[in-house]
């Protein structure tokens, strides 16, 4: 279903996964200063856009995420990130809802980053291209919105990365967003969080292949630097129960262990293959940029440093939501935002969610947050005068 | 205070630290089946053993640690990593006592390691050093109190991985152990703690310098894949909370962010120092056989299944530890050890200490720590007849 958008004031990018593209007319300017032209977000849209154009969900996604949201990702071959949440019939209801989700500027699936052509130099951008925060991804985003000629968004969801892109849309455009879910989140990224992505960065910048970010102009890859970075940040997404009652001490198809450095244990060959498996998917100074994005998120800090300013009079609904075993996101910094957005006088609900998959359960399969989104998104229809599930 | 060793059966091996060293005069074989010979092990001692040879306190390093554990390091020029524990008028007092710290085998400040040489090749190991457990270090330690003339050591302790070897040492010679300190540790490597020391090695093994373990024949280190590796561990060693306290978001010497990979925040910098002074002073092949040994540690897998026939009818008295904040060796961890030493029939007391150190806290000046220590060195002091301090 490749849809290639006909808008006059734009032009038709090709790109190398199915989706739409759209290339802003204006010129984009990071918070940083520098001029990004073209700007390039592609994106995947799902149901059907309303006559009032009231219906629109904008999904954002993780660090790792994509705009494939709801249907087989053409690079990977694998099912849409949020099959269990997004669809006909699922909590968020393509049947009734129109879904938007684009792929983050600085990403690496078609949205412009640091693979992208420098139209300066013909070459790609490597770290030419400007380091971003997540108000410009949330800024190139709402280009799209605009370009759609959709005014306000029925809701505005995302967990994680996406939903540091909700927080940052329900304070920076609260006009336009009815109904707003930060998912596992922060409304700043924790001092341990960026402990561990510089740990990531460092990993992929000490492999040699990566050649000072410039590794796309050999066709070379920091494979096992990205590597790395990709299981260290996988351990931070699970949690420890969860990682002792999947693997515990199991050895990997074998009886006894080698006295070697062989993945002995099944939690090893886990990680390598987590590893390996992401190198053939994701662009290691993508990795750069969006880490470096979240590492700068300080929501606080961008509104006169009181998180509730950023909140204050807000008429946008919130649901505000967290796992108990997330040590990444742990529920403190939900508390924080849900704290902020009593104080700015929000309508907020608060659900801290038992479960015990730590930080990736926002992606899998818990009955208890679809139950929540379902009955947040109904109610939130319902308030808007929008159709709502029987 | 350059001690070197006059025992007949023993050959004199110069060392590059301070350090006294003793050669096995056996054939020392590892639980893998690999002899090592010849094997040795570099120790520090503080104090005066009594006539009874009844005040000897053996000390357990952890991971990174060294024997120098209560004076000047040599290499480093570093006070000893456990000065406020060790020494005298110190909880571990060396005015009434007999310290004795050893290098682990498979360590790289003295005792025989993948850097040590090969006899067979007449150069460095690297990888054809067999892979080691903790029994395996415990029982080189053993063969250096055998040799030191002692039958029975007034107490065991250590943090940690010197942990490990406090419960080694209990399980597989309690006889031989009055009392026994495991702090901040656990009986069995879990599934989290195997999955960073995972990284850790795939970081070093991930950098070209270390060309498959034999970077000593060509005078090179991979340093920035240990860098890397040591980063990533350093933040498993300390809480959120210390982290977020001591760092926070606070920038490194600017004002404001650069919009750069540069080490923009504190924490940044933090990790960056910890990586590269650490290169400076550690083998990066030891990092991965510590690591490993590690890994493989299952204290009741060793004993039939059941940790509790590891303790079964001990006369050794415990004191086990543990850090409010440690999320690496948690509380847990420890309360499995006491429940086991109880259903051994085991003496246990069992101290968990309020502390936002983290991990770390075994190594820190933390006041109940001291008071616990002494309290029960004390008291086994006076069990055992020895002189108690006033």
């Amino acid at each position: 279903m490749s849809i290639i958008e006909p808008a006059s004031s734009q032009r038709v990018v090709p790109l190398p996964s199915e989706t739409m593209a759209f290339r802003a007319a204006m010129p984009f300017v990071t918070d940083g200063g520098v001029a990004i032209i073209p700007l390039d977000v592609a994106y995947q849209t799902y149901g059907v856009l309303n006559a009032e154009k009231s219906n629109a969900v904008l999904v954002c996604h993780a660090l790792t995420g994509d705009q494939h949201v709801a249907s087989v990702n053409p690079v990977t071959g694998r099912t849409g990130w949020w099959e269990t949440m997004v669809g006909p019939g699922r909590p968020i209801d393509t049947d009734r809802l129109f879904v938007i989700c684009s792929n983050v500027i600085g990403g690496c699936m078609g949205s412009s980053g640091p693979a992208s052509i420098n139209a300066a130099t013909g070459k790609p951008y490597g770290l030419d291209f400007p380091v971003l925060t997540i108000a410009d991804m949330v800024r190139a985003q709402a280009m799209l919105i605009d370009h759609l000629g959709i005014d306000s968004l029925f809701c505005v969801a995302g967990g994680s990365m996406g939903g540091m892109q909700v927080l940052e849309w329900a304070a920076n455009y609260p006009q336009r967003v009815f109904a707003a879910m930060p998912i596992a989140t922060s409304a700043r990224h924790s001092a341990q969080n960026i402990a561990f992505h510089e740990v990531g960065r460092q990993a992929i910048m000490a492999d040699p292949d990566w050649q000072g970010g410039r590794y796309l102009e050999t066709e070379t890859r920091p494979a096992k630097g990205l590597g790395v970075a990709r299981m260290a940040a996988h351990i931070t997404y699970l949690s420890e129960n969860a990682l002792q009652s999947k693997f515990g001490r199991k050895l990997q198809n074998r009886d006894a262990r080698t006295f070697s450095f062989d993945a002995d244990f099944q939690i090893e060959s886990y990680l390598r293959y987590q590893g390996l498996s992401f190198v053939e998917r994701f662009d290691a100074n993508s990795y750069l940029y969006l880490t470096r994005a979240m590492d700068y998120f300080d929501l606080a800090a961008e509104h006169g440093g009181a998180l509730s300013l950023a909140f204050k009079g807000s008429q946008t609904r919130f649901c505000v939501v967290s796992f108990t075993s997330d040590w990444l996101f742990p529920t403190s910094e939900s508390r924080a935002i849900v704290h902020a957005l009593n104080a700015g006088g929000a309508s907020v609900s608060f659900v801290e969610i038992d479960s015990d998959k730590g930080h990736d359960a926002f992606l899998l399969d818990v009955p208890d947050l679809f139950a929540t989104t379902s009955g947040f998104i109904n109610a939130a229809a319902k308030a808007r005068g929008l159709a709502v599930a029987s």
